[in-house]
């Protein structure tokens, strides 16, 4: 930079009058002042050029909206998931997409933000670095919104010490690159942090006050409710429940199958099936498989399956009725006796509850730290599953202090009164009550050979409730419509069915599973709309 | 036995006068003649003796109609299968339960049986034999009628030569009992041979006159219908590309889930829904579980799949179309690029494709039998799967004749002629046709991001018939509400839906497989009703 130089002074020479004393003085002042003012403005430039300098944003590619993903490219990059990371990682640059669960600015230098991926998440941060991190891009970073999804690049570090808000402590990510993929366009009703916490912890609060987040709320807003840690562990559990059963009955010959959901009668009972406008007349949603699969043990399929919708119309507004659930059906043909049926129900349930147990403890520990519950228990080994007559069910609530003449069916609060009883007396949740009154069972249950007051039927429990349902059926035409007559049921209004058996069946018996409720009961949701993705009851149509 | 006396004549001593000569020769003559009748009332009583002891049917507890089971008893008999006899067997006794699916009777003494279990077949024999089979038995067991249950014991004997009327034709079964557990208490519509029976045999013959079983009569007694090999096979290839799909996905990392059938809206296109009386008000069925799968992605499920029914209240009668059908449908998070969907979606293909071809190649060749086809034929090896845009299918279309102007859309009929044209120049019966137009795809379909005519969307093909349809979906609301208005659809009457996607969500695609069309096209069945265990369509609700 130049030197700046004083103003020349003109002088003139001759007879014309010089400036005074004090003029030349009041100029030199002037002077004075102009260059300090120069001065000031100069450096006032240098100092602005310095913080302008400064301003430049050395990251701005480094973060920042990314355009929406329309597949414009595919660079092939290779994303890793939170689980795999690990201290074995240390230095090394990994690419991964994730939710932002939370963030925390430390001053304006540094940001910490907790990614998460499913059940699993990890502490990321970014500090400002230069020529790395710029501060612009630390305060982009802490204005994302929760559940922001990111495309985040960054070092894989040993963290110092274990981080107990994420699932992998052990490490933490120094972020490098930083995009959004998708953003918030709604405020969240609700975070997935106060939607995960245990109830426990909601009320134990005397410090803090955590957000109470209510079921309806939840069910109102589910796509959030079910980014839990909970909730994702909820539905992997329940979908390992459905592989058990396939896999159960693939081992003994079942094969699968899938029957219609429309019916052209009102099957069963009348009185709680969805009518349906079927183009010029009308259609009936299946209350069960029952008939379909009946019918396949008539066209000697022998052993089959189902694993599908089935819809009740019943107006039950409790913790444990849907009008829509998953039944879990089988239907298999029987040698000798109904105890075939009856005992192969029980090694599935067996084996579904040592493989839930093997395989996914740590997705029923994830569970029950927001659902406290006692493990669930059955019984093994040479005595086997605890099997009561209805008869020895009855006598053991009478026993009680029940009085006898109420047992006539057992109503869902002795159900569960039974379980606490049984409980007590066999240290098991999981029992069957076998011998059911025909008074009780439908019209297709086949009646005990010496008593024709009782049936061939079962029922399963698991902690003092009903989760499977399940009987010889009636094979002989005759029969079957003496007891459609006998319930009140006009033969004609169900041909195709009772023609089936017409032509020749084998004898056969089975049982339905309510999918929810085995998954509500052996992780005690308290309510089995907990267990169903978007559940429907007489007043839930939505989401 | 004692020697006969001839009867003594009683001689009088003294005066009496004796008999005349003549009385004593009268005498004797009626002694003779009282002797021979008596000689033949012995004989008549002997021969009436000798005839009622061989009319007492020695084996009358080794037959008939066994008591209705009840499950009176568990006496734990093993019994087996029909496909589990062989040669090494000779000898040995064996119990089973089987249908007699014909009785042919060779005079009194004997009769032949062909038993059936599923689709095994094993000729069985009675033959008068004494102390064993009487003849009472025989008879008996020729007069059951067709498709009878029977239990059977027999020996296991070499076959002198092979047996060409039944699967396991190196053995026979000498029955020693029989046993009716179920019989007809109706006319057969149709025999299962009948219904066996290759269209080209009921065709061919000039000497024999075969029934033909047409279509409807089948499936209104689907119970008879299914007994037979084929339909026994198709069942079981149907549950087989079922597990296909799912073991595939899941080593994928894909979770199942189960979503509602009932809607509180008329959601995707009004006109082809089903509504519902729910309780006071209206539900809908699911067209697809499309919403549902697409808010599990914004729930962080990452890769979800579904099997399940899915309903078109469509008035289409063709060879093709049902109002109920099980749709494989899975949906996933895309990183880059929607290839990644489409291209898994493939391998999904291949995998079935190659495991139907592996592991069932029997039930094939047993359903070719009756619909006889050219084997599938997919390319696999380094070339991979033939990948068309929709602009390369239509320029295929034209080379080959078609009017371009007819090609804004690709109907039923030039997609077989493309199938056709595919087939002869590439020799491939699976194709993907990727990139279809905008305007022919649902609103939630993410457009092209240079052409906005064009769409990231991809229809997969078998023999010429789609078979998938899928795409990368919109994962921004404010696109999506857009393409709603523009398809004129309400987002309001979407809200829960829309919402979703408010919350944040990552970029994802997927598509919907319509599991009855594959099994359809894979075999050539040439009717979609013959893949579906109890079809519906506009016309059938039942059975």
């Amino acid at each position: 930079m130049a030197d700046e130089q004083p103003p020349v002074i003109e002088q003139t020479v001759g007879d014309e009058k010089g400036p005074s004393k004090n003029e030349i003085k009041k100029r030199a002042k002037e002077a004075e002042k102009a260059k300090k003012a120069a001065e000031k403005a100069a450096k006032q430039a240098e100092l602005e050029a310095q913080k302008a300098a400064a301003d430049v944003d050395y990251a701005s590619e480094l973060y920042g909206k990314a355009p929406l993903n329309q597949s414009q490219s595919r660079p092939r990059q290779t994303r890793v998931q939170i689980a795999s990371l690990n201290p074995n990682l240390d230095g090394e640059t990994v690419l991964l997409r994730a939710r932002v669960q939370t963030s925390r600015a430390q001053g304006n230098k540094m940001v910490f933000l907790n990614l998460r991926q499913r059940t699993d998440s990890v502490q990321a941060l970014l500090t400002v670095t230069p020529e790395k991190v710029s501060k612009q891009m630390v305060k982009w970073t802490a204005s994302l919104q929760d559940e922001s999804i990111v495309l985040v690049e960054g070092v894989v570090k040993k963290s110092p010490e274990i981080i107990k808000s994420a699932s992998v402590g052990d490490v933490e990510l120094h972020v490098s690159k930083i995009y959004l993929i998708s953003g918030l366009e709604s405020r969240l009703p609700f975070t997935v942090e106060d939607a995960n916490r245990p109830e426990t912890d909601v009320n134990a609060g005397e410090d803090v006050q955590y957000k109470r987040v209510l079921l309806d709320t939840r069910l109102n807003n589910r796509v959030i409710d079910l980014r839990t840690q909970t909730n994702q562990a909820v539905f992997k559990l329940q979908n390992a429940i459905g592989h058990f059963f396939r896999d159960f009955l693939d081992s003994q010959g079942f094969m699968e199958i899938h029957s219609p959901k429309l019916q052209g009668a009102a099957t069963e009972s009348g009185a709680s099936v969805f009518k349906v406008n079927y183009f010029k007349g009308s259609a009936f949603l299946a209350q069960s498989p029952q008939l379909a699969k009946q019918m396949a043990i008539a066209a000697d399929f022998e052993r089959v399956y189902e694993i599908g919708p089935v819809f009740r119309a019943e107006d039950s507004n409790t913790h444990r009725h849907m009008t829509e659930f998953i039944g879990l059906d089988l239907e298999m043909t029987i040698e000798e006796h109904y105890h075939e049926v009856m005992e192969l129900l029980d090694s599935l349930f067996i084996h579904m509850f040592r493989g839930l147990r093997e395989k996914y403890s740590n997705e029923i520990d994830v569970v029950r730290k927001q659902f406290p519950a006692d493990e669930f228990k059955w019984r093994e080994g040479p005595e086997g599953t605890l099997k009561l007559t209805f008869k020895e069910a009855v006598d053991l609530l009478v026993e009680d202090g029940v009085a006898r003449e109420d047992l006539d069916d057992i109503d869902t609060e002795n159900e569960k009164r039974l379980g606490r009883l049984v409980k007590a007396k066999y240290d098991t949740d999981y029992f069957i009550i076998d011998k059911f009154p025909m008074a009780l069972r439908p019209f297709y249950t086949m009646p005990d050979p010496e008593d024709p007051t009782l049936s061939n039927s079962y029922d399963f429990f698991m902690r003092g409730e009903e989760i499977l349902s399940g009987a010889q059926r009636i094979h002989d035409p005759a029969l079957l419509i003496e007891k459609m007559k006998s319930k009140g049921i006009e033969p004609e209004s169900m041909s195709s069915y009772v023609d089936a058996f017409k032509m020749g069946c084998s004898p056969h018996g089975g049982g339905g599973i309510g999918l929810e409720r085995v998954l509500m009961l052996f992780l005690k949701l308290n309510n089995i709309r907990r267990a169903s993705l978007f559940p429907r009851d007489p007043k839930r149509l939505e989401p």
